[in-house]
């Protein structure tokens, strides 16, 4: 397809052209003028906006990204900018605002008429993880007087506009929303019916200040196509639709993993973040496990005259540790995942502890009894490593056991505080985690070292 | 509100409640019956849904969890079993069937009219992860030759079964689409225009065999409401809805978090899984990663004598360890993200190295840096540890450096390897990074130290 696109690009036929941009989804064709392999379409790209009706054309210049845009922006002369700016849903022109350099967005206010000036500074007021940022101006609302015949009038001379038509408000003098009503309902009604025995009087709302997850959760519940935004008083102000809400979805599930890998999360794509930028999102974190990874070793330390003595238990020291971090991680991967979809709360804390102790001794004691019969027989036996006996397994096995034990414990209950104190439960992951079990479970290996092993010691 | 229910449920004002229940979204009644807090609804569970009107009834029903549904099917009677089934979308009551134990299955097929059963069976085929497995077969198809007027009337007729309206499929006599028409541009054309004028012969659609996940990355792109479903032969047997798509995406998004963490990804929400079957998802990889780890213990082994010699050594090889599985984990959870979301692909592998060297340069060179100082201020002249001087510091900080930076380079190779050889990426996360990197953090760490402590070790 886009061969076809550059070879008529090239041949000058704009007509036939024309005629085969038809075939090609806005998405699709946005993938082909950035197409990083292939840039041969890219010097074409005024000209093959020029070709796009003004609609398509806004369609394709939003999923562009940020660099494209602006050149376009600067290549394009203020009419051409009025007119795409003119297409385009005020919350793709606000995310597009918010991006832009100063001087681009001072041309995209200048060019705007006063109105739509005002509405894009009124949705830049809103804070970046709040509903009022991703809401939708645009919507169709309804008087309850009406009949279906004449809500499918209003929907005619004014829907064009609108992001969604399928959910109609139903709105009071005040603005305030007395019910919806679907597009499907009023289709399969008598046209004469009035919009106020159709329409559904439970409004499920949002405001405008909530946080955007919140919205994106009621999504996920009721499995609505928009959902009405509200200001403090009650009026509606705008709508979110499900596609914007599958974004924000995916968003916050990024910035879920990129936390729990102790990455500090960033808008951008992986592959559009510089080297420096995500040195910045990565060396913090590095840092701090670093530094309280000294814990770790100060533990060792203090150890260090019994470790000359029986140099063989250091062997188990990366083997213990690991696993524990492992099994902690498990356990706090899963309890942030359950908060995150709403399957946990706080209120659960004494279900979940209970539940991972006993995963916990499962998972331990089998891991034990692996333990001790692999260092009996593999360091002791086959590799006859030097001070190994069943008394230094069994000292393996029993730290082991405890510190998986300790791990889950430590795993599922800190995201469960973390949420209570109202920190973000996955920076709870396994680094934290990790860290902080090595430390126990050095304390633990040591302390039956001594106990087990002390006629070794003097 | 869950109160005003339980009371007229006391006091027997059934008539009364019938009004109350139109102003409760079906998903919150289905949360009330299930409160697990305060299980007083529970009881009245079937009296409640006798007084739910058959299409509610149904939505409900959809809504409760497992036993709920189980319950509610062996006290209701055939008849009011069949009425439930013939309310219900098709894919729905396949995901039911797949839950319920044999002897419920067989009565759900018993009281199933003969076409629906042929149906339940036909979709049962599917494989857990295909496209076949989440489509709903109930879609509204259009004749090309229809005019606007003429498709109204056709939905208006058929249209009260289908679980969307919205997006209608112009199929050819053999049922091959030949276009797509929205209810949105047919409410905004004049009633007489053919279809033909208004559909978009661009029609984007997946075969029923395919990856759930490709059908969600089409959502994704394309932001369409629904997603027609083809066979092996072109011919449209099915759509896939945005809402079913956001649960897969949920779903996909939750078993890639499970396996970067070492966990067997289920179905189940964590605290309806057993613990027994909690521990079934966790151990395989706790006793493998274990295992692994033995290399590690080896290394260490190989190492004994000189770590004898220069005990103070040990004390830093948990930080060491730490330091490359977290800088590790940062990448390859990065590029497992990426790849998820489409941002990477194989063919950016050494876009991705580059990237990662640079980073891991920077991160490598700032952490040695710090680690040096540390190490003789604090771990020399403050804590006095017995042999550590600015030579050990040297070897600590030259380690750290070369383990970030094989740390990364491992961590955003694997998952691209994983992803080219048909692998999931997401298994290639810490547990496995931070395994592979100890062992080699450690290579490096106690070849530094021969190398420049080779005097001490006479």
């Amino acid at each position: 397809m886009k061969e076809i696109i550059l070879g008529l690009l090239q041949d000058k036929k704009y007509n036939q052209l024309k005629d085969v941009l038809n075939y090609v989804a806005p998405q699709d064709l946005a993938g082909f003028i950035q197409d990083e392999e292939h840039t041969d379409l890219e010097p074409y790209m005024l000209v093959l906006f020029r070709l796009l009706s003004k609609e398509t054309a806004a369609e394709v210049f939003v999923e562009l990204d940020t660099e494209h845009q602006e050149e376009l922006i600067k290549s394009y002369t203020d009419a051409e900018l009025r007119g795409i700016l003119d297409e385009m849903y005020l919350d793709d022109t606000v995310d597009i605002v918010e991006e832009m350099p100063a001087s681009v967005v001072k041309r995209i206010l200048k060019v705007a008429d006063p109105a739509m000036r005002q509405q894009i500074n009124d949705m830049l007021k809103y804070s970046k993880d709040s509903v009022g940022s991703i809401m939708t101006v645009e919507y169709v609302s309804l008087k309850k007087t009406m009949t279906v015949a004449e809500a499918f009038d209003r929907i005619r001379s004014n829907g064009v506009d609108k992001e969604t038509i399928y959910t109609c408000y139903v709105l009071d003098g005040g603005r305030r929303p007395e019910g919806i009503v679907t597009a499907r309902e009023m289709l399969l009604a008598d046209p004469s019916t009035p919009i106020s025995e159709l329409m559904n009087e439970n409004v499920i709302s949002v405001r405008t200040d909530q946080d955007r997850e919140e919205a994106v959760n009621i999504f996920r519940k009721y499995g609505f196509l928009a959902l009405p935004v509200l200001d403090s008083e009650g009026r509606m102000v705008g709508i979110v639709t499900m596609d914007d809400a599958m974004n924000v979805l995916e968003a916050e599930n990024t910035e879920d993993i990129e936390k729990m890998a102790a990455i500090t999360p960033s808008e951008k794509p992986y592959l559009h973040t510089g080297v420096f930028s995500t040195w910045l999102q990565r060396i913090p974190w590095l840092f701090l496990l670093m530094i309280s990874g000294t814990f770790t070793g100060m533990i060792i330390s203090s150890f260090e005259e019994k470790l000359s003595v029986l140099v063989c238990l250091t062997a188990f020291i990366p083997m213990l540790m690991d696993t524990g971090g492992n099994s902690g991680s498990q356990s706090s991967v899963s309890v942030i995942r359950g908060l995150a979809l709403g399957d946990v709360t706080f209120k659960d804390f004494f279900r979940v502890l209970w539940k991972e102790i006993r995963v916990a001794l499962l998972c331990g004691v089998s891991l034990a009894a692996v333990a001790f019969v692999k260092v009996i027989v593999i360091d002791g036996l086959l590799m006859k490593t030097t001070g190994v006996d069943w008394q230094v397994a069994l000292v393996v096995a029993v730290s082991l056991c405890v510190t998986v034990i300790v791990a889950k414990t430590v795993g599922c209950t800190l995201p469960l505080l973390a949420k209570k104190l109202g920190f973000d439960p996955a920076i709870m992951a396994s680094p934290f985690i990790t860290t902080i079990v090595d430390a126990l479970a050095l304390l633990a290996y040591f302390f039956f070292a001594t106990s087990i092993l002390s006629a070794r010691f003097i």
